[in-house]
């Protein structure tokens, strides 16, 4: 059980890391940040997080930094949030962070990082959480929160809910609007209905959501796309209802040009997260005997794309 | 019956268009152009073809050069360049160019575009030609030839050969090497083999036909969408050996860099052939109840890309 003061890791302080950290040093918890690109700018002059929920910066007096994962002590509840990409690197980054009853949450997108956690560490102790937040890092040490913040958190053994119930108390005590998710399975293919078609699409064509989802043709895709998800989901234990494809496609009409981050790492020539969001959920869907043309397509192109990316 | 001595038009004087019109007229045919954006360019100047096989002029004074249809006198045969796109203005352009006993060859690419031409006209006096041929228009009146040159021609009518026999030796006549084809159904399906995936996909990825086929994923998309023409056209009566598949990939690994041209259109804000080289085939799939995800998915990506293309 976490106890009530925890030591807290902070695994890949990108955005996505180093703003809920920030968000949980700044209430006074102690938050141990490894850093690789943002070591030297956060060591000397700490985080500063621009948000619209109100700018803060976390001074380099209040937190932990480290360069090298061998130097943390052990922590109580370890925060990955590495790209997906980067998983390879797990074991190398968390096995120093771990005791006995350390818990593992990760906040990474798309299908398959908690299995291959569990697959290192054990099932009992991992953890998922979906983070819906738009953030950038803007530069070395700097956040930009631009729009949302919502966590929903649930464990990988299905049932348990103790230590997801404490992580969300810690995350919302830190003003982070947070859920308990009761099938962490549900949640990630609720996800999944969204990140497939936005990400996918999105990457391939370079293509902002209100390009795809404002042409007819583009939204036809768009739900074929969705269909599959729902039909795979189905398939796997986490039945999503078939009209929650047109309140996704109504909600994601309210938000603009939005770029997908799979968008986002293609223009800037980064590794794009194509086997968590598109190839584990077709491997999950094929395994389950559910046809997923688009899905199988939209993932062969956008594999295409992202080799010929410029690094 | 074609006469011997036949008053040819060409339609759509294009590269394509403008290219075997002048190869017609150099040996001394009775070639009426029409055109447009290039009308007052040719009437000046004639026409300049750089070629591989050798650079050549035609002068105004041999040539017959027209901005209006109805200017044109009746020909014996009308050869249609036009794009696909430009369909819709077929009646108005070829009608007052016909006689009784006119015949229409359209080297138009795609699929429909006889049919199309059989309800204004009859389907009698239909051809179809395959031009195999790399040309681009440079400036106006400007044709630059850099490779290929091939034509098929064979009737709508099947089973009918003598009139494509007749304008095969006079194409042939000119030096452009040309055959018979017994089924412009089975030829037409031989070509989508190639064109709907390279088109396809070098549109909507941008990527020419060497990034397509030297990346193993790219390869087996193109396999996959060559599996489902071959589907397609079995079940159409045009029987394509499935080893055709192999043998057109180890045939695009000899063009190097090359791009289609609906990636060309794409590039240049033009209007892509979308319907006539990936919507006519998948519709005539469909009637024939052949899946075709693949060839789906893909007509829906070029019509999305085709409408965000700057005009």
């Amino acid at each position: 059980m976490l106890p009530d003061n925890p030591i807290i890791a902070i695994v890949g302080s990108g955005a996505v890391g180093g703003y809920y950290g920030c968000r949980l040093a700044r209430i006074g918890h102690d938050i141990h940040f490894f850093l690789r690109s943002d070591y030297d700018a956060v060591a000397r002059n700490g985080w500063i997080v621009r948000s619209r929920e109100g700018d803060f910066t976390v001074s380099p007096d209040s937190i932990h930094v480290y360069s090298d994962p061998s130097k943390m002590p052990p922590a109580d509840l370890v925060i990955v949030a590495l790209k997906a990409t980067a998983n390879d690197q797990s074991h190398l980054l968390i096995r120093p962070l771990l005791h006995q009853d350390t818990l593992i949450l990760t906040l990474q997108n798309g299908l398959g990082n908690e299995e291959h956690l569990a697959d290192l560490f054990g099932p009992q102790r991992i953890l998922g959480g979906l983070a819906f937040v738009c953030l950038n890092r803007i530069a070395p040490g700097v956040i930009n929160h631009t729009d949302y913040g919502f966590v929903r958190v649930g464990e990988f053994i299905e049932g348990n809910t103790a230590n997801a119930s404490k992580i969300v108390a810690i995350l919302a005590s830190s003003g982070v609007k947070c859920e308990l998710l009761h099938s962490l399975r549900y949640g990630r293919w609720e996800k999944l209905l969204w990140n497939v078609p936005f990400n996918g699409l999105g990457a391939v064509l370079d293509m902002a959501t209100d390009r795809l989802i404002n042409d007819p043709v583009g939204l036809e895709l768009v739900r074929q796309i969705m269909s599959e998800v729902v039909a795979a989901a189905n398939a796997l234990g986490a039945p999503l209802p078939q009209e929650l494809i047109e309140s996704r496609v109504a909600f994601t009409k309210t938000m603009g040009a939005y770029r997908s981050s799979m968008q986002i790492d293609r223009e800037l020539g980064r590794a794009m997260e194509v086997e968590a969001i598109l190839g584990q959920p077709l491997r999950a869907a094929a395994n389950a005997h559910v046809a997923t043309p688009y899905m199988n397509m939209l993932y062969q192109l956008a594999k295409l794309v992202s080799r010929h990316t410029p690094q």
